[in-house]
């Protein structure tokens, strides 16, 4: 590649992030090597600024550099409301929606015999101590619409059952979406959860 | 996004390379904290280390550690030939090629009115300089087969007319190449050099 070493080892870094192949990692560091001053060198403070403070929230697994994070260390969100998803990604999408106004609890996976990943590894035994701790009076299950994602769903809700109120995301045509491409399945449950208008 | 301002800038600073956008961004940066001591912090490091040592070759344009890179400060390299390339990523692909045993010359670009892009930003001084002084046969002319790179191609063939051979990457079929995919240019122009087998 670039018969410098140091280089070479960053393009193999980079090439090894989701979404980056060795190609765009290539084009990715020499433009950050022409870009010294304004991008490599902040980016790389910034990265050892993240790796010495980004942490874990003990109560809900969100990332953050406290304890506990914003979200739960904010009294006007403790409003008997736990959001349950796969992952902080999916956190951070529910939050950039604004729609809801309570906490969340982030697993951190599905359930999968496959890959030996049982309730103790995804927080679940956390959220039941939670659902009694924190007053919960509903759960939202915000897992993904897989088949990995709705047997988790499942598995939390025969715990949690008659204890809370269980909901679920809606399942329908999303906004702005053309029926024409939509698949089958997505189709039929719009239609089986029809409401008048 | 995170609500975490260091963790926000960093997704922001990703989202700005070439071949991200900010949902990848996003996903990278999970990645990365999720990896801490196996990538971010030896990203960071490799990112400062480069930060610190990556420097332009005085003589080719090359990037490397060294006043001189290596590629010219090899003895063996001077054959005779330079090889002049638009940009780093070229010179690299080039390299790999593993086909071009004598030494290159890094443009920086292409010539461009509109972006008021002349002779001077694009090293081409220097590469008439290297001609006489490196005792040059043959100028390898592989800049990209666009209009861009090909104006330039000519100005640069004008420039050093009759003082050495000037050659240029042959173009045709790509190794592996299927005629019903290629556009009609290229099928023209394999088709005008074509060759008795």
């Amino acid at each position: 590649m670039s018969s410098n070493r140091d280089i070479d080892a960053l393009i193999e870094m980079m090439a090894k992030l989701p979404g980056l192949g060795p190609r765009s990692a290539r084009r990715a560091v020499l433009h950050l090597i022409a870009k010294r001053d304004l991008q490599l060198i902040p980016l790389a403070d910034l990265m050892q600024r993240v790796a010495a403070t980004a942490r874990e929230c003990l109560n809900c697994g969100n990332i953050g550099t406290t304890e506990i994070c914003d979200i739960c260390a904010a009294e006007k969100r403790a409003n008997g409301q736990i959001c349950v998803v796969e992952d902080v990604a999916d956190l951070w999408a529910m939050e950039r929606g604004h729609a809801f106004k309570g906490r969340y609890h982030v697993l951190g996976g599905t359930l999968s015999a496959l890959d030996q990943v049982g309730p103790e590894q995804l927080r679940i035994p956390q959220l039941i101590d939670r659902v009694t701790a924190e007053s919960i009076n509903e759960v939202i299950l915000a897992l993904n619409a897989t088949v990995e994602g709705q047997t988790t769903a499942h598995y939390i809700a025969d715990q949690l059952d008659g204890r809370v109120t269980l909901t679920s995301l809606a399942q329908g045509v999303p906004i702005g979406g053309e029926l024409d491409y939509l698949d089958d399945g997505t189709i039929s449950a719009a239609l089986a959860a029809r409401k008048q208008v």
